[in-house]
C-alpha cells in the first residue's frame, strides 16, 4: 500500500464519517496535526491507536496495518514546494532562518532543535482585523557533542 | 554596501559592546528575532529605529543608512540549507507541512497564513529532561480572494 | 480525484456544451480567469457556486464535490516552465523583478502585493499594427510588521 | 562596467539628488518602471536619453555610456527567487499560468503575449481596507507563424 | 488525448502509409519541419488541415480533433537534452549565443529574433567530404518597446 | 588572462576603433559570427589572424598571445540562460527539437549534424511589415558508427 | 513500443536462450558493447541486422521493427547516475577532463574526440593482484572549422 | 595556494620553458595525463617528483609544496561540462553506460572498474580519412564484498 | 520484475513469515544489512543463497531469479533525500565530510576508502541516558594509482 | 574572518609547527576527528580549548576567538561532492541508505539517529591484502514524539 493510497483510503474514510481532524484529536487524545502527519504516511500509530482509529473510521485490516508501519518520511514534490500556504514555510526559513539561528545559539548554545523530540500545534486566534494563525513548535534542544 | 558586510559589521560593533540579541530587545524595544533578521537585511528601521541602534552600537552614518533601506530578502545558500539548525525548519516543512495545510484549511478555509503581517518568537522552556526550544509563529490568516 | 483527471473532466463538459471560459463568467458572474483556475485545480467553489457550474456542464456528483475541495496549488512542470506563453510571463519576472520591487516600494515602503487577496483580469486591446494582450493584476499591499 | 556597479552607481546618484523614479519619469517623460529597468540593466537608452538623464543625476561619461549599451538581460539569483516581493510573481505564473494561458489562447487563438513589445505600468489604488498595488502589463499578441 | 499518445498514433499512422514527412509537405503544402512540430503537439492544424491530415493518414475523429487544439509546448526531458542530436543545439546556445547576440544586435539594434513569427527548414547539401545539413532559421525581429 | 577579462579587453579595444563585427570581418575575411565567438573566448585564432586582429585593434603581446589558445569553451550562466535574445534559442529546441530531429534522420539516417565542422551565419532580410533575422546553420553531417 | 519495453523484452529473450553479449557478438559480428548499446535503445540497427538478432533470440515482428528505428538517446537517471559502475565514468571526467582536453589538444589543435564516429571496447586483463578492465574509446578528431 | 592559481602558475612555468605535457612524460617518467592532472590539482607528487619538476620548470618553494598535498578532486563547472570536448564524455556515459555495465558485469560479475587503481592513455591514431584520438582506460575490477 | 516490486514482494514474504532482517542474518549466516540491501536491490544473490532464502520466505522462481541478478544500484529520491533518518547521513557527509577526508589522508596517504570492498554493520549501544545508535563501516584503502 | 580563512590560516598553523590532527589528539585531548572539523569551521571550541590550541599552534587573538563562534555548518560544494574520498560516502547512503533504515527501526523503533549527540572515529586496521578504514559512528538514538 503506498503513502499516496494509504492518505487518499484515509481522507475518504473521514470525510464519510463527516469528522474533522479536530474531532480525531477529541476521539483519541492525540493532537490534530500529529492525527494529520499520520494520513499523510509521515508517522506511525501504535497497535492500540491504529485500531482506535479503524474503528472510528471503519477502516479494513490492510489499512489499518500500514498505520503501523514505518514510513519513509517528507515527500513533498518539488522540492521547492509551489503550494502557496506550504511555501509560506520554505519563505519563513529564507527570511528569518539565520535570525533564529543566532538567537537560539545566544540562548542554549551550539546545537539545534530537534526536529524528532517535538510538537507542532495550531490555533486561531480571533482578531478584529483578520483571525491570525499562531503555530508553536516546541523541540528539545540537542547541543552538539565533542569527543 | 553589500548585505554580508551590512551583516558583517553589524555583528562586531555588537559583539564589542558586549551585547546580546536579548539586550537590544530591552534596549530599543523590538523582538530580538526582529533585532537579528535587521542585522542579517531582512528588515527596514525606521530613522528613529536605525539612530536609536546608532547610538547603542556607535555605528557610523553609512551603516546607519543603510538599515534603513529595503532590502532584497532571503539569501540562503545553498537552496536547501546545510546548516543542521536550519535545516531542521526544512524538515519540518517536508514532514508536517500538508498536515498543517490539512488543519489550517478546516479551521480557516482556503487561504494561507501570511509571512509578511507576521511575528515569530523565541522562548526556552526549562525541562529536567533537557530544555526545550519553543518557537511561536503569529500570522494574519488571508483568504482567498474571488473576482 | 486528482487534480489531472478533474482537469480533464471540466475541459471535456465544457467542449461538449461549445462554451468558453467568456461564456462561463457570463453565466455565474465570476471572472473567466478564476473560472479557469478552477478547472485547473487552482482554486475552490463553494457548494452554490458548484452546483451552478454543475448545472451548466452536466457535471457528476465526484466532480461537484471535487470543486469545492482545497487543492494543493501550483504545479507547473518544469519548474521553469518551456511552454512559450507561460515562459515570458517568467522572463517578465526575470527582467522586470527588481525594477518593480522598487518602484512598489518608493509608492508603498517595505512589503510586497498579495498574491492571495488578489484578482488578475485579461483584455483585448484592439490596434490596427496588432492586437495587444493586456493583464491587470490587482493585490493588497501588505507591509511588513514588526513586532 | 559591470551590471552590478551600474545599478549601485546609478543608485547612489539618484539617491544623492533626492529623487524618486516617479521624478525621473516626470523629468525625461519615460515610465518609472522603464527607468528603474535602465538602472538594473535591463534595458537600453538612446543617446539622447542617457545625456538627460546624465544631466538630473551628474552621471560621469563612462556611466553615461553604460546606458547605451545592450545589456545582457534578467539576472535574479538563484533562479527561483527568494525575495517575497519577487516570488509573488513566480506564484502567479505558477497558480495563473494555464488558466491565463487558456483564456489568451480563447480569445487571440494560438500564439504568445511579447514580452518586448510590452509595456508595464504600477499604479496605486487606494483603499480603507488597505492600499492595493495595480500592474498592467500590456504585450503585442503574436500569433504562432505556419510555413 | 495526452500529447504522447497523439504522436504516438500520427508516427503509426504515418509509417502504416509509408508515408515521410517530406511525402506530408508535398501533399498538403506546409513544411515538413512544422508538420513534423505538429505530429509532436508544438503546433495547432486548423479545421481543413487537420482534416486533410485525416484523410491522408486514415485518422479518427478523436485524432483528428486533437490536431486543432492549443498544445502546452516544449517538453524535452530532462531539462538540458541527452539526445546526441538534440544536444547540439544546446551547445551551439552554448558556444555560439553571446556571439550571435551581438551580431544581431550590431545590425538590429536592442531586441530579440522573435521564436513564435518563425520558420526553420532543413536542408541537405551535398558534399563530396560528407553531406552537411543546413538549417535555416528566419524569424521577424522584435525591437524592445519603451514606454 | 580570464576569458571574461580577454572579451573586456577586446571589446574595448573594438570599440576604440569604433569597428563592427562586420567591419572586421571585411578586414580579416573571416565572418562576424566567428570573429565575436573569438570575442568571447569560444574559437582559437591561428599566428596570423591573432597578429592581424592585434594590428587592427592596437592589442597588446599578451592579450595576442591569448587569441591563440585553446579556450574552455561553452559558459553561460545560468544553465537556462536569461536572456531573451539567447533564450529564444532554448526554446527552439524546446519547441522544434523533436521535428528536428525526425526530418533530420529521414533525410540522412541515424546520426546529428556536427556542431564542431560547423559554421553560423546572420543576416537582415527586409520586410515591409518588420525586418527579419536569418540565421543559416551548416554542419556535417556525421553517421553513427558501428563497429 | 517504449525503449523501456524494448530492453525488458530483448534481455528475456536472450536469457531464455542463455547467450551473454559475447555470443552474440560471436553470432553477428558486431561488437558486445555495441549490441549492448542496440539492447538500450541506443543504436540502429539495419533490416539484416535486426532480421539476424530476431532469427536467434525467436524475437516477434514488433520488436524486429523496433530495432531499426533511430532512438531518443541517452536516459540515465538521475542526471548524476547513482550506480556506482556508472558514477565511476563521471568521476573520471570530473578528475581527469581538463588534463585529457589539454592532452589532446596538444598532440591535434582545436577540435574533440568525436563521440559519433566513435567505437568502445571492453576488455579483460588478467592481473594476480586482481584482473583489471580494459576500456578502449576510439573517435575520430574533429578540428574546429572557421568560416 | 587556491588550485586555480596552482594550475596557472604551472601552465605558465610550462609555457615559458616550450614543454609540451609529452615533453614532460619523456622528462620525468610519467605519463602525460598524470603530469596534466597534477597539474590540475587532481593529483598528489611525492616530494622527488615536485622537486624534478620544480627543476624542470622553475619553480618556486610554495609551489613545489602545492604538488605535494593531497587535494580536493573534481571541480568542472557546471555541473554538467558545456565544454565541447568535455561534454562528449559525459554524452559517452550517457549513451554506453549501461552497455557497458552490463558488459562488463557478464564478464567480471557484479562490481565496478576502480577510478582509483586506474590509469587513462591518450594515442594519436593515424588515418588517411582523418586522425582518430584513441583513450585506453584501465583500472582494476572490484567485486562487492558480502559480509 | 522492477527493484520495487522485487522489494515489495520481499518485504511481504517475510513479513508473511513474521521474520526481522536479524533472524535472516541468523539463517543464512550474512549480516543483516547486507539481507536488507538485497531486498532493495542494491546486491546480488548467489544461486545458493537466493535459494536458501526462497524455502526462508517461500518465493517464487520469479522471485527466486531476481535475486541473483546484477541490479542497478542506488536509487533514492530525490538526490537529497528528505527521510529525517536518512537525511542524516547526508548532514554527516556536509559537516564531517572534509574532516574525514583530512583524518584519512593523514593516516593512509591519498587515496579513498572503497564503498565495494566494503562493510557496514549496525549495533545497539544501551546506554541510560537513551540507547545510542553504532554503525561501523570498514573499507579497503585504495591509494591513487601514478603510472 | 571566513570560514575558508579561518581553515586556511588553521592549516598553515598546524603545517609550520609540523602537527598532525592526531598529534593535537594527543595535546588537548579531543579527538583528530572533532579537531578537523573545528578547522573547518563545523564545530566551536570552549575558551579554554581555543586557548590551547593557540598556545599549541601560536595562533593571534582573532584566530582564537574565532574558533569559539558558533559556525554555519555544512558546506560542501557542489551539493552532491566530486572529491572521490567525499562521495563514497553518498555514494554509501544512496545504496544502503534505505537498509541502513528499516534495519535499525526494526532495533530501535520509529525514529533517528543523532547527527549531533554523535560521536564519529577513523581507524586503520592492517590487513595483508591492504589495509582497510574503519569508520565508527555513534549517535543518540531519538523516537519520534507523539503528541
Amino acid at each position: 500500500m503506498t503513502v499516496m493510497s494509504l492518505t487518499a483510503t484515509l481522507m475518504a474514510a473521514k470525510k464519510a464519517k463527516g469528522m474533522s481532524f479536530a474531532d480525531l484529536e477529541a476521539a483519541i487524545g492525540l493532537d490534530e496535526v500529529w492525527v494529520a502527519s499520520l494520513f499523510y504516511g509521515q508517522a506511525t500509530a501504535s497497535k492500540e491507536e491504529a485500531e482506535k482509529l479503524a474503528g472510528l473510521l471503519s477502516l479494513d485490516a490492510e489499512t489499518t496495518a500500514a498505520l503501523q508501519e514505518y514510513p519513509t518520511k517528507g515527500s513533498l514534490e518539488p522540492v521547492i514546494p509551489t503550494d502557496p500556504l506550504i511555501y509560506r514555510f520554505y519563505e519563513i526559513m529564507q527570511v528569518y532562518g539565520m535570525p533564529l539561528k543566532d538567537v537560539i545559539q545566544e540562548h542554549f548554545g551550539d546545537g539545534i532543535m530537534s526536529a524528532i523530540d517535538f510538537t507542532i500545534d495550531v490555533d486561531k486566534v480571533e482578531d478584529p482585523k483578520g483571525d491570525r494563525v499562531k503555530i508553536v513548535m516546541c523541540g528539545k534542544f540537542l547541543p552538539y557533542k565533542k569527543w
